[in-house]
């Protein structure tokens, strides 16, 4: 037996998520059912973490053990053949056998992608988030500033979310510009559930003139659920990177 | 009366092409249905051109004649409103009354577009033609020379087309690479249906190597439809740019 990497890219539109569910197609489902066709036994396959249904990812990260002594960009041609062009796998390597996906990962890198212009082209409509309305930029990198260090992050998270400690660090948060495509960086050790698209939510409301700017290290400091910005929607969302 | 002129993005995965037809949803009705529930009255429009199933377009340009007063910028806002989000309406001018889209159209330009690396991003599948064996770029660019200029296209047309004339003038023939991420661009006076995607598929073919650099020339001066190579899939092709 061996462990493997599997380095995986994925259009999240069609499905309900990185994590097998019984109300559709997941994506886990989908690499794992490719897998175990190929090693011709069940495997058990650990994503780096979840995703939501709609939401993105440019290389999120999964492992297994397998059997098979097929070589690892052999192996990943054959799971592309096995998987629908909207999940690709785009490199697989064999690890140390201790090597756990989600347990091995010190940080996790996401973007979040708005369009900010009065008219959503057609090719980017799954990909970003529309707000038509001007943003004050400024407001926004202010309050995304704020981000940056370890904070109790329980008011960006799932309404019904239960976690152990809320505290994470985020070492990276900022906003780049290309015309009307804005994207929201954000890397750090850990995420709660919904946090990106909470923070992104909240950024925007800051950029609408919606709420002050101090209200990002307020809700930081004093966290309160119900305080904090809407969702933005998944399909903004983009996993971009797991560090090992 | 006046004459509005229409600049149209659309994504023409999940329609039956630019044209009316009984198999299906077409832009054309869909915009025409939206400009005459405005109009409270049937409108007709032109297209400057048709796309076929599957082709995009970056600015489309479409001309109708309606009696409504609604300024420009938010007659683009109301049929938006109409319309589905893979096709936006960029923007509405109103023009001389002979402005017709197809007859006052006096170039076009389009792009044929590849991705040439072994695994095609899921976010691009619909928008470029999947190419994983490398492609001799020099043999490609120099048959590409060969297509500029007056020349009989009969050769790289539908195999069941019937034109007047298959003479047509080609001002700029060239690629474009960006990484793996090739682009064919191509403008002229004027184009034979299916010809784009006939020429992108014999320059594939070219740059493949399996057949002659020459083939192009010796295509363009002694046309033969069976000569040529397959007719490129439709959905790595957009329509840029209609010019008056």
């Amino acid at each position: 037996m061996r462990t493997i990497k599997l380095t995986v890219a994925y259009d999240g539109t069609d499905f309900v998520g990185w994590q097998r569910q019984e109300n559709g197609e997941s994506i886990q489902e989908l690499i794992e059912t490719a897998l175990s066709d190929i090693e011709n036994a069940p495997v058990t396959l650990h994503g780096a973490g979840r995703t939501d249904s709609g939401v993105h990812a440019l290389a999120q990260v999964a492992s297994a053990r397998i059997a098979s002594p097929i070589p690892d960009a052999q192996l990943a041609r054959a799971l592309n053949a096995h998987l629908p062009p909207a999940i690709r796998v785009t490199r697989v390597d064999t690890m140390a056998d201790d090597f756990h996906a989600r347990f091995s990962a010190v940080a996790k890198s996401y973007e979040y992608r708005i369009w900010n212009g009065p008219v959503l082209p057609p090719f980017i409509r799954l990909y970003a988030w529309h707000i038509p309305e001007p943003l004050d930029a400024a407001a926004m990198r202010e309050a995304t500033d704020a981000i940056v260090g370890e904070h109790d992050f329980s008011a960006f998270r799932g309404a019904r979310a239960v976690n152990h400690t809320t505290v994470r660090t985020i070492r990276r948060a900022a906003w780049t510009t290309d015309g009307p495509a804005l994207t929201f960086h954000i890397g750090g050790t850990g995420f709660l559930r919904y946090m990106v698209r909470s923070l992104a939510g909240t950024l925007v409301e800051i950029g609408r003139g919606a709420r002050p700017v101090g209200d990002m290290a307020r809700l930081l400091s004093a966290p309160d659920r119900s305080a904090a910005g809407r969702t933005a929607p998944p399909h903004g969302l983009f996993l971009v990177e797991v560090e090992y």
